[in-house]
């Protein structure tokens, strides 16, 4: 079985191998330019590691694996544009780096340029895992609509909030393992198990994304603390903080929700002394680890030895305990 | 064989039934927005009309038909967003009508269900018409961004300029024949005939574009005359100009190239003299002309009976010959 570094170099270097030399320059070298950035490749990890589970030969799983990471990449650089985000990964966002026009565009071809290289699986496979890849890419602009819809909504239940992430983040993480396995050759239930794994884990992966905005370490998040705070994203945390407060604490969070002039450390402190007092922390640690234990139980279930269950399982493991 | 208007029929009635009454509505309500203000619906036409070249039962060519009128909106909507633009086909650009943001998700999602449309295929034929699809949907944004490089650049020579306007017109023309015709059983020659003829009606039709703007009649144009000129946009009016101006002439042109501050009526009438003397009108003419010639020879060279042909020549001359 690879490991995970294993794996992370055949996919950067199958990256690498992408013609992106073309012109015109201005369409490419975007394109490159995001893909050459890096990241933790999840996506096209967890496609190999579902198609490992099956099949040594997990190289066929690489074309496929690889156009999940280019399609992840082009929503990211589509959203940086919506969210005005200046930053990705400690670099200039595309549309800061050359122009919001250029993004635009170069974020068009991407998603076909994960078409085209979806194109090269085999005539059996090809339909099937079509189907899950656009079923799956519609449903993550679903999600992208609803998040933009809550900034502007007054309130956001906790159920509308868990089916914006499932749409934004969980199912792309799912249609990767299960491309990856019936690449691999799985039965349709074991595909349909891992596809419950990648919802769960990405339930989980989301949550522990929320908790360490506010809860991160400094040293080791990278990002600053309490961006979300700061623009009153409605994350897990919020919601959960905005259900529980009693009518004075309500009143306390609501001034800060509101106020439009504020000194940012003196914002993070009261909102994040309201999340300590309601607790907060606890609730949305045992909502993630809630998710995590459905992942496993999904994991269970499918039709493999529990030794090459390792990688997924150590892998998931490790997004709940990451530090950033 | 079908009429025009029984196939434009045919198509409305299919895009009336793909379903978009679906949330979040900011996501589907654009799309719906921009499948029903209509349009000539010519990519939609020219695939079904090429599959009737070989088969009768076009409906099997129908999904595709609409996958490329869905693509070939998208690229509208985008495009509408990077060039600004706030009408089109007389009603509000959905970036106006919503926002930008809207403008840009909704069509990531008109562009995937395009995909999810073409997926219908059968097996035997998705590989190869995806794999056109694709490519040729790349080369549309190619196009795009070539367009969008020659604002910017001071001189754009008649080469690049014919190579711009395959790549973002005809391309898709093109390919929706040939699509069309692989559906309807023909031969790869014959497809390919059928492509080629697509290009050379796609040149064809641009320069026609071009013309219109500066020579077409205020009554039936429907858009205001001169808009590209007052732009100074680089069609192939301008280029020839450039090019076959003399010293003084090209020193008056580029006088109103220059000119910020103008009154509007004054540049066209200034510029359009220029064109005059120089005879432009007529180069642009033969120059339709002779792509349309190549067209109708390669639509020479398919293995179909000639009166089959009918309702493409027929089509191929009204848009020669269209008033808008």
């Amino acid at each position: 079985m690879r490991t995970q570094d294993e794996l992370l170099k055949l996919i950067n270097t199958a990256l690498n191998q992408v013609d992106l030399q073309k012109k015109p320059v201005k369409l490419y070298d975007p394109i490159h330019y995001v893909l050459s950035i890096g990241g933790k490749r999840l996506r096209p990890i967890l496609c190999l590691m579902a198609c490992e589970l099956y099949d040594e030969s997990i190289e066929k799983a690489l074309q496929p694996a690889l156009a999940l990471e280019i399609f992840h990449n082009f929503t990211l650089l589509h959203d940086d544009i919506m969210d005005k985000a200046e930053k990705r990964r400690n670099m200039d966002c595309v549309h800061i780096k050359w122009n919001e026009n250029v993004a635009i565009l170069s974020g068009d071809a991407m998603q076909l340029l994960s078409y085209q290289i979806l194109n090269q699986l085999p005539e059996k496979q090809l339909k099937n895992c079509l189907s899950i890849f656009t079923k799956t890419a519609i449903e993550v602009c679903e999600g992208q609509q609803y998040d933009m819809d809550f900034e502007t909504q007054e309130t956001v239940d906790l159920k509308e909030y868990m089916e914006m992430i499932r749409l934004k983040t969980a199912v792309l993480l799912a249609a990767s393992l299960k491309m990856g396995a019936i690449i691999g050759g799985a039965s349709e239930e074991d595909a349909d198990h891992l596809y419950q794994f990648g919802i769960e884990t990405g339930f989980a992966f989301q949550l522990k994304d929320d908790l360490l905005d506010v809860y991160g370490d400094t040293k080791t998040f990278g990002k600053k603390i309490g961006g979300d705070i700061l623009c009153n994203k409605k994350t897990f945390l919020l919601i959960q903080a905005l259900n529980k407060a009693d009518q004075a604490t309500l009143k306390k969070l609501r001034y800060w929700i509101e106020k439009t002039d504020f000194i940012p450390e003196e914002k993070i402190k009261a909102v994040v002394e309201i999340y300590d007092q309601l607790n907060i922390k606890d609730i949305c640690l045992c909502e993630m680890e809630k998710h995590q234990k459905m992942a496993f139980e999904s994991l269970n279930k499918i039709s493999v030895p529990e030794a090459r269950k390792k990688a997924l399982t150590e892998l998931a493991n490790e997004l709940m305990d990451r530090k950033k």
